[in-house]
């Protein structure tokens, strides 16, 4: 246990590292980390009244499940988060002068290359999110008493995905999260919204069912500490600390001033602050304390049960993917589902039928959705996200941020394209193939009937990184027999002959669009082959490129935008030896109608196929 | 002036059409519809105990300035939404039969193909925002005293962009905005989060600084408006009327019963329905009250300054944006700047210089700035939106829902790419150019100069569509001649003889790198062509389909990850007529260093075209 004077040491230790780290780099955000030195320190290495602590974790075991969680919403203050792990013992002080450096693990906002980062933070308005995750799994999954901290800066409590995760906190009652605002004042341009305006915070926090503590001067270790003994007591909300802070606090020429975001101090002004603190502080460090020795419960996966479709039966691929939940859940006790109020759309819902604990309603707030399930996969679950794809695209920042998290997450997108007919053109996603795509080692599952929607649910599972499953409305016959297997960057061969004019290249919806056109066109004597791209991203270079070369031309099919979708997906996959490649996709603007009267007039159909082929066979 | 008796009479006129027009349709959704009718009724054609009506409109002229305006943040309630117009006489009562056909303007969620509907919606969350623009508009810009309305459903309260719309209200005073929730406490797949704790929703929202009224009976029109009756005296902030209401009101068998979401009433059941509203009522309209005679301050364009850059003069392409809005903005009186938060970054500030006045600070809130700047631009201004490319991914399905109000926006995300360095991968986007691809009729512009830069913002802003502008963070020497012209869809051939040995299509930042490739390989006596297309939609199809024929091969470099960006733009513009296309880009995790270090790691730099240009030509 740490004295307040051996803390006001610590304090005026990490801001030396904090400046001269920053410095060094010639990058950085040294004013945004001053703020909450004593937030960090207080609630590290500070106790209660009668001698608790605020933070317990194994420095030597990261992973170990009982550990409390910190993460830094507010990310730019890294110098103070390699500072606070420093203190702990967990890196070298000397280490921090290789900040932002290439080769070094402290990047200029915390990704998982650093061992002491729970999640990588960087946008703002994230952290939080993340910390609602990890608390639903303490709480309802784990049954362990660890809290999750979030520290979160003033100016990014403007992000909306705050307040979806403040209000879904509440609402599961997660009284082991602890929200720490560093009310410093100043953005990156100027002042926040509400300055100094303490009140705003509290008001608005309190009314959205939280705790709030306000604290007068974030400086002061004893009134940061006197704060956090709250969370000693609190059963039944979350709790949140506002703390008055002062950007750039300890140095006085840049205390409080506009104009220092993202700035490190000059040399010559570094000197002068280092004077200000009374020369260059001695090194040490201080021992957290030790979490309780509880382990979660015991979990192994079993044997899934075999499918039982029957070939052209009809069954929608979103019904695939709950009925893949369903089928999987008790086999898999890690799974967990969510879902943003459509899961009776979605199908998410039918894991409810074998685990209803194991499914999160999350409201309509897909942002804190994405965080959330980013959180609970952190701490070891198996998070399946859904909503419909359109939807999906309100968390596109979470999803690409959650990459760097090195997540494993399947994301689920329903009712993609204009082939959902009537509700119109703001609940079709023609987007998600290509954003998807994006994102680096991700895996794009795109299938055409339950087997293969059933398939790919287990082989996204299996995957060490992103996927998305893009399923669809309509229900479309069973293509596959219940044993089939759809290997990440596969395809199927539907149908070839030694006489091929062409390959249609489809999955999902179009699928059965191009089997059908095919069917037209063997009785006019035009043999083409098809292909089903299920795998959309891997691709099956291998099978397209034989394609190419035997056929000698490719046409795509896609309830998607031509661009990113598709049709470039496949030509990029031959573009070391590429043929023709004619591309049926989105071009119009869609409308309400009729799912047929849609793919007609956006020329994906049957009939817009056979007109292509003719004319490249003709 | 309608009395009570009469109101009462339009809202069964009212049921009547939602629910024949969906049971007609065979989908839709008529209890969310229900709900709501009082609201509209008294709204519309209610008066204040002195006579003064709540809404103004000509109804005759639905882009007259001064015209009240009335979102349908719900736009699920579409049915409630034409039924209100056709109550107005905006349409006839039987046109309501044509909904959610192919060729009838009334669609399954609103869309600006029906001449009452403000914006489009349908994605829940943001017609807030969208009234968030038009009352700033009212207020700060044509200075008219019209009212924003927008109708909100409980549901879509839990996303986040509705807290960002309800706190940039409060922050900017829009005493003429107008918020309806229409608690009627069940979602799609069961109660919300707070099913009918109106106070739930009035502290929230008086807490974030709105005044906030509730109502006991949102289907008494009394009692609804005497509520509206605050809008009259109100003038320093907005007002959120909170009305607990019941879903499928006026239809006993489903009233307030779940598993009615989104499901017209069978024919039986409509039967029924409409027996126990006394059978098919007579059809009638009512008037609406006229605004007053008002116009905004006229508004011309005059002549822009021409530009004085140097060649070889080094200048950010970020810069040139600001330097495009401060040169412009004196000519283009309808010019406005909207940025979150980061205006020093994205050098939006720089039109603060000339215009104060027409820069808006919007926070760290992305997606109501998105949709702020679609309210703006749909009453006359025009709008340049800008934040880190990164951050913009925020805001994509605000983006991608601009598209169907026929939006003309200019959104500029600066700091594009691994060559930002330091900051590491939170900041780097490399997903915007694949996004903006798949919007249907945009424009996806990059410049790799200032003088490029400033040119395409003013063909952006002549772009009758959604354009996006990538700039980079990094200085870059001027290239071009300062009258040099940029049309959209072309693109500048800067190295070319006629015996080049393949063609290198770059953009931005990576147009330096072939540049500088291509004269180490002049040295080497390599001849090849470098073409800048700055114009990546639409693109230059002429100009890379010759260079594809003359020299056999194309390299692309691209700042961006390798899925839906340049390379595929450019595999797709020649897909017809082929040849082998190189990609170079993001394929590796990134991570903070150096510019150069990153530009090296992920092999899109100079070294890096060289070698794939020497096993080419080799």
């Amino acid at each position: 246990m740490a004295d307040i004077a051996t803390q006001k040491k610590l304090a005026t230790l990490m801001r030396y590292h904090i400046l001269s780290s920053t410095t060094k780099a010639g990058s950085g955000h040294p004013t945004s980390s001053l703020s909450g030195v004593e937030l960090m320190v207080a609630l590290l290495f500070g106790r209660s009244g009668t001698g608790e602590p605020f933070f317990r974790y194994r420095l030597q075991d990261p992973s170990f499940p009982n550990n409390d969680r910190l993460i830094f919403s507010k990310g730019h203050a890294s110098p103070l988060f390699y500072a606070t792990w420093a203190a702990a013992g967990g890196l070298d002080w000397k280490e921090m002068q290789t900040y932002r450096q290439f080769d070094s693990p402290l990047e200029g906002h915390p990704t998982r290359r650093f061992r002491y980062t729970e999640a990588a933070t960087g946008s703002l308005g994230q952290g939080l999110s993340i910390g609602v995750g990890m608390a639903i799994n303490g709480k309802y999954l784990d049954a362990l008493p660890y809290r999750t901290f979030v520290l979160l800066g003033d100016s990014e409590m403007a992000e909306g995905s705050q307040w979806e995760a403040i209000q879904l906190a509440a609402h599961y009652g997660l009284h082991n999260l602890v929200g720490i605002i560093d009310v410093n004042r100043l953005g990156q341009r100027g002042e926040t919204m509400y300055g100094w305006d303490i009140d705003a915070y509290v008001d608005r926090v309190e009314s959205f069912g939280w705790q709030a503590v306000p604290v007068e001067d974030g400086q002061d270790v004893e009134q940061v500490a006197a704060a956090y003994e709250t969370i000693l007591a609190i059963r039944d909300r979350p709790l949140m600390i506002v703390a008055h802070t002062t950007k750039g606090a300890g140095v006085s020429d840049v205390a409080n001033k506009n104009g220092w975001h993202g700035k490190p101090l000059p040399w010559d002004e570094f000197e002068k602050a280092v004077a200000e603190m009374g020369g260059v502080p001695d090194p040490f460090t201080l021992e957290l304390a030790e979490p309780e020795a509880l382990h979660p419960p015991k979990r192994e996966d079993g044997e899934a049960k075999p499918l039982h479709y029957e070939k052209g039966e009809e069954v929608a691929t979103r019904s695939g993917y709950g009925n893949a939940l369903q089928r999987l859940a008790p086999a898999m006790p890690n799974l967990v589902a969510l879902d943003a109020e459509v899961s009776n759309s979605t199908r998410a819902e039918y894991i409810k039928k074998v685990a209803e604990d194991r499914f999160f309603e999350m409201y309509i707030a897909e942002q804190n959705m994405v965080g959330a399930a980013l959180g609970l996969q952190l701490r070891g679950r198996t998070p399946c996200v859904s909503t419909f794809a359109a939807f999906m695209e309100r968390a596109y920042d979470q999803v690409r941020m959650s990459r760097y998290s090195d997540a494993k997450l399947l994301f689920a997108g329903s009712h993609a394209g204009v082939s959902i007919g009537q509700d119109g053109p703001s609940q079709m996603a023609l987007e998600d193939i290509a954003y998807f795509r994006t994102i680096l080692d991700s895996a794009v599952l795109y299938p055409s009937d339950a087997v293969s929607a059933e398939r790919l649910v287990e082989e996204a599972l299996k995957y060490e990184g992103i996927s998305y499953l893009r399923t669809t409305r309509a229900k479309t016959p069973v293509l596959y027999a219940n044993d089939e297997q759809f290997p990440l960057g596969g395809s199927k061969v539907l149908r070839q002959s030694n006489d091929d004019k062409t390959t249609i290249v489809a999955a999902g919806i179009t699928l059965h669009e191009a089997l059908a056109a095919a069917d037209v066109l063997a009785e006019r004597g035009v043999s083409v082959r098809v292909i089903d791209l299920y795998s959309v991203k891997p691709i099956d270079a291998g099978t397209l490129t034989i394609a190419a070369r035997e056929t000698g031309s490719i046409i795509t099919v896609e309830d998607h935008s031509a661009s990113g979708g598709i049709g470039e997906a496949v030509m990029a996959a031959i573009a070391a030896d590429p043929c023709p490649v004619h591309v049926l996709a989105v071009h119009k603007k869609p409308r309400s109608g009729k799912p047929a009267e849609l793919m007609a007039f956006e020329g994906i159909d049957k009939e817009a196929i056979i007109e292509v082929v003719m004319r490249i066979a003709g």
